[in-house]
């Protein structure tokens, strides 16, 4: 139970971490949802009676059905204010349907826990947790939710009217559940941040070519002079021809825009247009920018790593050409870097030294204890000592045929060799020969360490090697 | 008054710091109206009579004033050269007003105290004053202000010249206010740096669209053959049409060039028109890569925090999985980097390492003192003594069930527990026993410190903790 | 052979390298062929017989040829599907001789050796070969090279059909050879990484244009209204003009519309034709911030070495400007920053620093050990000690006329000339007397170490110096 | 004259750094000409009779000279190439005398000195001279240079053939001073980068629009049918318009090609004027990424400063909200930041610590030596001891009312005020007492260091203050 407590506290950090993050950017969202990061929701603790937790999975596959049916929302919405003049019946249903999904969403939330912010503590009292719904989204979300076009019905009103129609954009407020969604998928690492974020910047652009589209459509479906229109001018009977060829020309006629390729076959015709075009027009000119700025920035982030390959590469190669550097010792510079970027992350190593000192000692213990306890000079050494002993042991990772120390160097580690093999080799009268071999869990170095004389051989990995390093204590 | 009076000091600075950096970047901008940085104003300092502070809050409102203005005037200025044929009574007049207010500023100026920029001192000798002014902007402000409508009137010429016009384009002079008032924004760090910055580029932007709009209009109105006009090839009438038709056509056409989408239902005609489109879109170009250079740039700064913490956790997860760590060390990694991002902004350690040492002792010393002091270690020992213990106190938040000591580990650092609770493990025959508990104010890791032996206990937090570190001594 | 083998592992890692770069990017790419990074090949691996190494240089010739083929296919493929309405004999023929060549490949990848990304060894075992490439691409491969038109000719279709045409578009698979050739070009440091950027970007532009002009032109050509296609509406009877003009006409389309020029001349006419058009345009919207973003980010490398530097020498400027120091020192700031760039890449240190300390005095041994052993104050030293000694020496370069150490200075470090002259110069009764010099191979500085006083002399440099620096120990 | 040598020495790296990186770039440019880096030239070296140094006066007036005619000459070079059919006598003999001086240029570089780029000496040896000219520019300098024109006129050729003014193309060669002026000035800190780089890319831009108008003017006046070309399908008589109009339509479709605006008023109406925009287009791409890039690149160097202002502010103020630090100490941490970002620059701090140490101490010794000097503490102390203790001195701005000492604070440091003032304050019986004050030239902090006590004062700024502080040795 008590790690599951831990994941469930991790959790509640993240949500607020990502709360912090999301209000200073745009205070639209709100990120009460689900924990990000990836955390392996395991939630156990006990909540009272009919209230649902929101990490409970069936309330999360729950809203990822929301979310489904927002997607679809956010398609009809525009659609059915620009070109359907009537209602149709199946469209009526389907929308009264989704509209019920919704209510009972607005019900639901009454029964969910959420996290309070400053004690990062699930509240599960029902009071409170009303008081924080009304006092928040539940105005909008009523709104949202609210079958204006029945109503209207009831009243005998036709409910193609356009009051009536913009009332029903209000559905669109549910979006803010998908942007919930994005800015959560962006903090949680099990997903490519590349690709959350090219999604998400493709959903924004294709929302707004497919609303830029039926509002202009809409426009010249209202203009007194249907010649005079963008449409109008090069389809004058355009409003017999199909839907489907309508919705292509209005999407047509947005994308043209929006990319600024404006071929312009198909152009405003009248001030009203003209106006809706400045906007649109305008806000393009930010999307684009900010689609560039994103992908820029990706780019960037993308070859950062290949990059300073390359600069570690080619600067090794320099100094090596330039100093006129033995074939033998180039080799091994260029392996061991080469080893080093495979083996280690680019900000590993920092990661590591950031965290607290228990934690660093944990991670030692755990990793290299058993290897040095059965090392032949620590037999008799008590468990205390190697434990501080251990705290302090490096690892590092050895390319086949690099020289690990040199003979006569200074001495000034020990290693351990956890795997692959090394083999010791003297120089003796001009030549070099090979004195020995150290196989897994041997040491070496610990002649010129104990006995404080420069070291005796030389020694070469003639695999790829893993070993640890002891600094002399 | 002491604390005012540092407060004065540091507006100053700011406005200073501010000046340096705009003179780098273009000799237009002025700065010598208001602090920046959000100090909180509280101008104490005694002026000589009828000399006006240039941070007294009334002086600001009518400065916020003028802005608003001048702001008008940019937008009337370029309507007025190129719309309005004859002049209607209502806008001469409006526009004499606010000549009027212009011309009562350029008096006031006489009187309005300036910061030195070498000694930061207010200066508020008169001759000065009035010797900088007359220096400095005097001549273009007069020039700006001067009502040539009028004037020419009184010598019975037509107030529709075209030289006339031009001379009222002066008034687009006062717009260094405009820039000024952003430079200041800029470092101005109550407001999102973001916001201002787009709220810029978007002004300027409306701004060069209206003006490109106005003159290409101005163009193709005074051409001798109206049919061979942008505007007249389409709507041969356009002369005719009302007003708000040709200004939206005239926004339009500048819009559609400015995003260089170019439908191409409006386009150059004569050989003038063509000219004036080259200098535009040569001007378009660069405003585009600087829209797109900008926003990068924001889009980058934006993402690094979410990007750090995604590297810092892929990072700290992938060695985990690769030395497959235990569940158990891997979340108290994970969840301490995520309340490590959450406690401390990037950049604040390095602020606070940066400052001199005796603000540093301050601010210990205001933190920590009172703590310190009612340890029961400390009881008999000096004021002076704590007082310099204190200095190097160290703070940091722990998530909870984080091991702080682990038993046996090596003591180096002794631990007061500032908030949240502890409990002392002690792993006695392969299992964990508890063996007490800590509650705030108290102190542990003494035993291993003190003796000089390994730590005797696993000390473990049970909820999210503060605890300050201090170093063995 | 032990050199040739530690190439051979070591060529194996950037392969590897490479792999887990490239997955991550995208999971087309697969990257078995040659190793990167500039190794010089020289594989003496034994492999069994009729098995063939990747990194063979017949085979790697063959793969180029390949290469070259690809990119023929990539072009005539497309453009047979779009244009060619009955095949040509010569085209049918060169076709089914490319085929032919594939299909040797395919047979020869049974015999060719790969190597294991676990434990970086050639796997020539005959089985584990076949078993890999079934298992991987051998399907895919099978279907690109497969002559589905002379199959048809067999049973007595028609070649021209649209399912045919569509199964011959399988050969663009083909491409992956091109997209993992680019990726392995670009870590190899031989190649300048801006120019293999830009032919990629380059390249991938070119073929999307190809292609969108080829399929539009499909698209028009099988249209049921001439008269209503894009190409159709400008030239009525645009399938009697030659197959030239129809190309250029379409690549012409295609490239108006991939660069948002969009003259608007050629536009699509119908639904057909505008969805295709909404596609594209949506492509080019990505293609074209990938484009900006991957320019930004080459601009921003290129620039840094020359913005670092300005930066480096505005900051000694303003600090030498500020405090007014006199020229002398002045110069030689501005020299040795001048000398220091020129002679150390930007990360040449810090890469070395990073290297492990086997490798460093390797390299200090092979740079520093000669000179140092013919130092009169070395004569008796031991060669282990000098070992030692040699591990620590720093080399530096300095400009003429710098001063390296100044009279009264604190002895701290002893100084061995390598290459260039100095002069020892000793101000007494207020002038500067040359008091010696010391040329290539004399150490100075002693006489303060060993005997812990103040320098006695100034030491100046007269030309353009190397100078071993060794720190007092 | 040792100055001017080392300045010299200077310059010749400054060229050579200058070399490699442009060589990196483009093979293109040289860089023969000056040094960069706005060193004071006082060229005293000596060199042979008849021999012109590179860096002489006179010698760089004639090169700006001939840059101003390689303007002309681009500009003009397009232009006859596409709009003149017969050669006007003015412009023929322009263009002769312009090609006169270049053939004095090519003359004069026979006898100008040049740079070594491995030894850095000034060769003035003629043959060398000679020997490098000739196997580098000559033959390109002189083809461009070669008077085609006159020549053909001798044998009877008529001047207006296409081979003749292809040939006169080959003036373009020239451009290459251009680009190296540009490389030479990016590196001249004594330029804004901003500035050079913006006109280098608007250079850049203007020719390319200048040329391909030029080029598209001359396929349309060539191709046989000139109503099927893009200019004259809309002006069908453009041939017998003014030379001015058919040059201004030339550059209008240029520019609308070049910003993607393209209204399409004007297209290509035949294959071959396809073929040429196609290329134009892809050009352009790359173009538009190449300045966008630039533009951010640009960008995000200005905010740079602005920024990491802001951040540290925020960290600050936001580590002093959370804590609820007194406003004491918050506006004494601010006004500390501000400070030390106006007094210092970025890299100011670091680029002093590269330095070498005879340097440093020069420096230390220049601005520090008479302030210690004279302090009553050091009366009777050696001048070399001085020297050393000159060395280790800081020397930090202090904004008034910030503290420096406390009170009880452990004694590390000694300060002594060089500008401003301080006061002493103790805290006695719970009040602060003005205890003395300390003038320019004091020690403060003494006591404490000497007889290693807590502070026995506070130490306060009451103005701005630069104070040394010297650690306790």
């Amino acid at each position: 139970m008590s790690i599951s407590c831990t994941r469930n506290f991790f959790e509640r950090f993240c949500v607020e971490e990502y709360n912090i993050d999301t209000i200073k950017h745009s205070s639209f969202l709100s990120a009460d949802l689900l924990p990000s990061l990836g955390a392996r929701i395991n939630q156990s603790t006990k909540l009272r009676k009919h209230i649902i937790s929101p990490f409970n999975p069936k309330y999360r596959a729950w809203e990822m059905w929301l979310v489904f049916l927002v997607i679809y929302s956010a398609w009809i919405c525009p659609f059915e204010f620009a070109f359907i003049t009537y209602k149709k019946d199946a469209l009526f249903i389907i929308d009264n349907i989704i509209n019920g999904f919704f209510a009972i969403d607005i019900v639901l939330t009454f029964f969910v826990a959420y996290l309070d912010s400053h004690s990062y503590l699930l509240v599960d009292n029902p009071k409170k947790i009303t008081i924080r719904y009304l006092s928040t989204w539940f105005a909008f979300d009523v709104c949202s939710t609210a079958p204006f076009q029945p109503l209207s019905l009831l009243f005998n009103y036709n409910g193609s009217e356009l009051g009536f129609r913009i009332l029903s954009m209000l559905r669109l407020w549910r979006l803010r559940r998908v942007s919930s969604l994005f800015a959560r998928l962006e903090k949680d690492i099990r997903f490519n941040y590349f690709w959350i974020r090219c999604t998400k910047l493709i959903s924004v652009t294709l929302f707004a070519v497919h609303c830029a589209g039926c509002f202009n459509y809409l426009i010249a479906d209202r203009y007194p002079n249907p010649r005079k229109t963008w449409i109008g001018a090069v389809y004058p009977d355009f409003k017999e021809t199909s839907l489907w060829n309508r919705y292509v020309t209005a999407l047509y006629w947005s994308i043209t825009t929006l990319t600024t390729t404006g071929y312009g076959d198909l152009h405003p015709e009248n001030p009203r247009e003209m106006l809706f075009d400045i906007f649109f027009m305008m806000f393009n000119l930010g999307l684009t920018a900010y689609l560039i700025g994103n992908m820029t920035n990706l780019v960037v982030h993308w070859t950062s790593r290949t990059r300073s390959f390359r600069d570690t590469v080619r600067a090794a190669s320099e100094f090596a050409s330039r100093n006129q550097l033995p074939h033998d010792i180039q080799d091994q510079m260029l392996s061991h870097i080469c080893l080093k970027f495979k083996t280690e992350g680019l900000k590993q190593q920092e990661t590591l030294n950031n965290l607290p000192k228990a934690i660093r000692s944990s991670i030692a213990n755990y990793l290299f204890f058993p290897i040095v306890q059965n090392i032949y000079l620590f037999q008799g050494v008590s468990r205390d000592f190697l434990f501080q002993l251990v705290s302090d042991i490096d690892a590092e990772y050895f390319p086949p045929k690099e020289d690990i120390i040199l003979q006569n160097e200074a001495p000034t580690d020990l290693y351990i060799l956890v795997s692959g093999s090394v083999n010791f080799i003297a120089h003796v009268d001009g030549q070099d020969q090979i004195q020995g071999k150290a196989v897994v869990g041997d040491m070496f170095g610990e002649i010129g360490v104990l006995c404080y004389r420069p070291q005796p051989f030389t020694v070469k990995t003639t695999e790829l090697s893993q070993i640890l390093r002891i600094s002399r204590t």
